[in-house]
């Protein structure tokens, strides 16, 4: 052993390890305004941080039965928030969608082929990789919209099945996507899937925890989530949504046999691995913070994070050069900017791309991607009004401090 | 949406949802004992709780690449802490077993028997069967050891190679296995596993972060660890450590692209899915606890865990009939011990088998497996010298209480 205990405690310190920004600052990534932790989920995460703290209440081998506390019930309410027969719980919306697509593959085993939308997040294609399935792409138009021509599945599913004989394995929709924060009506590629015999898994890693999204009306087969991304809990935890058909296969149980000792797992599910990874904290935040997402979720409540964003725009868009890339009105407010005045800066500032990340840093916002400066990503998923008013100055302000123009 | 947010609330409250016993109880639940948060991690996982709060401090796309806080250097670090090339996250220590069997696989696709040993965890057996292998056990030597023939490994070889034509895909040893917490000496088996050219994985679930584990000098081709089961991780996060032998198979990356936009995504781990479901609080915890890790598994101090149990145990064995079941001396802490006086006050006892673990209980002591008094499976990992003797004192007193006889 050559580690140091003194050495090493300097280099773990948590001090170190300190997530020094989030007292102080907006955090507008993407990626994290779904999964701040709401206080009833902090209040929960103290007492449920060690390591399997809920198996201690799993009195039947299978996390799905514990009844203190009511995981049980959970799942029967999350399901109906959800709109969908069942839920199981996955490591993360990644994982769900690798075993959506290895469930459908062990019903159509001659079917070769996801049909994704242009907008897929690239978790959807290692999803794919993993299952030995080639992917091919519903388009989008384009600049500056990127929508998903949603109507084109019809097609994409006919050439497919004309060329190869047989049809997609399942069509992937992207509810909300990953780059422009399209939002896509579901409905309109169900119900081409549906008359075509084609499996629809709807990924709601962004919407289910902050949208209405209930995959019954929508039509979908399959449904997965993200709890880390938009559901307010510490993660990791997906959860994967399917329709009665599916039941035999996603919850098949153990059947290999010790050829000595003769011992079998028979209540286990081969595809959670027995459980899934989501023994303490991630589902139990997820559960801490649930009402508040049922409530947030609400259309009256949805409707206000896109005023928000809508808000934000249209001063961005004052600024010259400034432009919103993807769909209006915003539903989900991951919002995309062209910024090619920002750009321009860039190429002479010291500090080259990074200028941009660091104002907006030096004013107490942060989540900016590092280096760039010809686009901004942002999300102002559940800020306050005060402080979507307050990133909108600073990005104002630091248009003015360089000289652009506002309309 | 039929669900009510007063009503939802009252229903995920977090008084219900409150882990009631941890204040007050001693839990001595063996899977749990582990994964108790060190102080360092319990400060480190309410600042890191928020959903892919790491993923902030993401600048290549890669957690491995992280460098604030010091991901990158972690994994060195813990490469060096295990005695392996390089390791990999991943959500759970059954997942690294399933991804080192699916790696194997890509280099040997034509063996497909995975010889393990009769102490088994499941989970080995849930991995095996997701890669669609068959299990052939090596023998256990029976009633009261249960120790693993571990010589045996070389015949059980050649037997699978002269029936089926090919090697085993891999041979699996549980270094400390969960049901009787028996050691195994590795290089054993990593001898014979060598000489016979069949690839060693070392499911190290319980040893990795306990006791001194280090793969090179076992001699383990891969090595499987539990943050959330042995190192003070929130979780859940597995490690999975590797010989340069496989680095190109564990660490491919994506090579699908998108018909249309062109998509690829050519610097993500496939195995991985992109990135493994440890975005935050796992991880953090992880890297929080790890120095104290690091020194609790150093000889001196692992020993005496060892020697916490055979106190326990030594005290235990004087109470009529209970006997250990498993290898002397302990070298885990994991303890099963037959208590046939205990189920024979069952039979008449109101409480039936769930009074051993109520006796328990009311005297502040949590964990025991519900239903249960024939055995008595416990673990004092990590507890004090003083819950120890507090332990010991409360099994003597409910045998008492009974009027069992004590020696």
């Amino acid at each position: 052993m050559v580690l140091n205990f003194e050495e090493i405690k300097k280099r773990y310190d948590s001090k170190v390890l300190s997530r020094r920004n989030e007292d102080l600052y907006i955090n507008v990534q993407p990626i994290q305004r779904g999964g701040v932790l709401t206080p009833a989920a902090q209040k929960i995460l103290v007492e449920w941080g060690d390591g399997y703290s809920i198996c201690d209440n799993c009195l039947k081998g299978d996390i799905r039965s514990i009844e203190n506390p009511p995981v049980n019930e959970f799942i029967k309410d999350l399901s109906k928030f959800m709109g969908i027969y069942d839920v199981v719980f996955t490591e993360s919306c990644r994982r769900a969608k690798q075993i959506a697509m290895a469930v459908i593959k062990e019903k159509f085993p001659d079917r070769n082929i996801l049909l994704i939308d242009a907008n897929a997040h690239y978790s959807t294609f290692l999803a794919a990789e993993w299952n030995n399935l080639e992917v091919k792409e519903v388009p989008n138009n384009g600049y500056p919209e990127f929508r998903v021509e949603l109507e084109k599945y019809a097609e994409k599913i006919d050439e497919i099945e004309d060329k190869t004989g047989n049809l997609p394995l399942a069509a992937l929709l992207t509810h909300v996507d990953y780059s422009y924060g399209n939002f896509n009506e579901a409905q309109i590629v169900s119900n081409i899937c549906k008359k075509r015999g084609v499996p629809l898994i709807l990924n709601c890693a962004y919407s289910v925890g902050t949208l209405p999204v209930n995959a019954n009306e929508l039509g979908a087969d399959f449904i997965t989530a993200s709890g880390h991304k938009s559901m307010g809990s510490s993660g990791p935890i997906g959860i994967l949504g399917f329709s009665e058909e599916y039941e035999d296969i996603i919850t098949k149980r153990s059947k290999l046999k010790g050829d000595i000792t003769g011992k079998t797992f028979g209540h286990k599910l081969c595809y959670m691995l027995g459980c899934p990874g989501v023994y303490g904290a991630p589902l139990m935040t997820l559960m801490a913070s649930f009402p508040y997402i049922v409530e947030r979720t609400k259309p009256e409540n949805a409707k206000i994070e896109g005023e928000k964003a809508e808000y934000f725009i249209k001063n961005a868009e004052r600024i010259e050069g400034i432009k919103m890339l993807g769909t209006r009105p915003k539903v989900y407010p991951l919002i995309n900017l062209e910024t090619p005045a920002f750009e321009k800066i860039a190429e002479n500032h010291p500090r080259k791309g990074f200028f941009l990340r660091e104002e907006f840093k030096s004013r107490g916002i942060v989540g900016m991607a590092p280096g760039i400066s010809k686009k901004l990503e942002i999300s102002t998923y559940g800020l306050t009004w005060e402080q979507v008013y307050y990133l909108t100055d600073t990005l104002l302000d630091i248009a003015r401090k360089y000289n652009l123009k506002i309309n």
